[in-house]
């Protein structure tokens, strides 16, 4: 069980569809496309990768960091520290 | 032509290797992977889409940019404003 | 009583070093130093002000939204949206 | 002479701005402000900080790097790189 059980689907929709935006990048370089479009689409993609990143954050806090808090403080204390790091991960890329 | 038809090939070698990373997401998170991995992945994904555009804003200023801007200032200034936006788009990303 | 109690004094060393960083790209700038290096510490401002955000959000985390749900699931779940939303508000910034 | 000789004035004001938003944090933190109060105030000092740095960026490409190109090919191929690596600071941060 992990926390995104619950929206697993949406995960894979979103994440086929951001594979499908790379792919188009890709198209976009082989069609010699304009550079500024392609870097506004660069920053479309991350986005959406952001995106994904920010809901799969809220169901980890939700479930996995609420319920290791809830069965033993040190175990919640440990998982908070882990899930702000991941956050600090996030913000420098 | 396009400012980074030098580096066109390269451009498309690094995509090809994000939409696997991309496609690895997806696995990850078929196989229910912990959160925690899956969210540090994203955000290497996210920095490699980020050195593909820092790659393409570099040879955009370097040709596109320099070039307009020595055959008539008016057109450089315009050019130097709009890659300065595609800058304020990847940092809001 | 907030989530940083315990921590107050060291936020407000930190954002009293930033307050005089923040002075100092004044002075940089009244003395014409160079754009990049203008940018480059920029860059290290900006840096800083995400640790003492990420710091906060780590407290606000441990202590708020973990009190929140222990007490009350529908508030503990309020607690994560709100926390979740403003890590998106820090990526977009 | 810099490249942001013409708009000093304005990057001090906003400065200067950006400064009492710092000191206006440390009164948030003294003041026990709900920790997502003070988030929401640290994103957006982090957003008027990369508004200055994006508009020295202008500044630096349109005047130091434009003027270093049009004397210098190898010169101005130096600014380039230099001008990138200094925006990937600022999205690393």
């Amino acid at each position: 069980m992990v926390g995104y059980s619950d929206t697993k689907e949406e995960h894979l929709v979103r994440l086929r569809r951001i594979e499908g935006q790379v792919r188009g990048l890709q198209r976009m370089i082989d069609d010699d496309t304009y550079c500024i479009d392609v870097l506004t689409q660069i920053a479309s993609v991350t986005k959406a990768l952001q995106k994904v990143g920010l809901g799969m954050l809220d169901e980890h806090v939700r479930h996995c960091v609420l319920e290791a808090a809830a069965q033993d403080g040190a175990e919640g204390d440990a998982k908070v520290h882990e899930a702000v790091e991941a956050v600090a991960r996030l913000l420098r890329s």
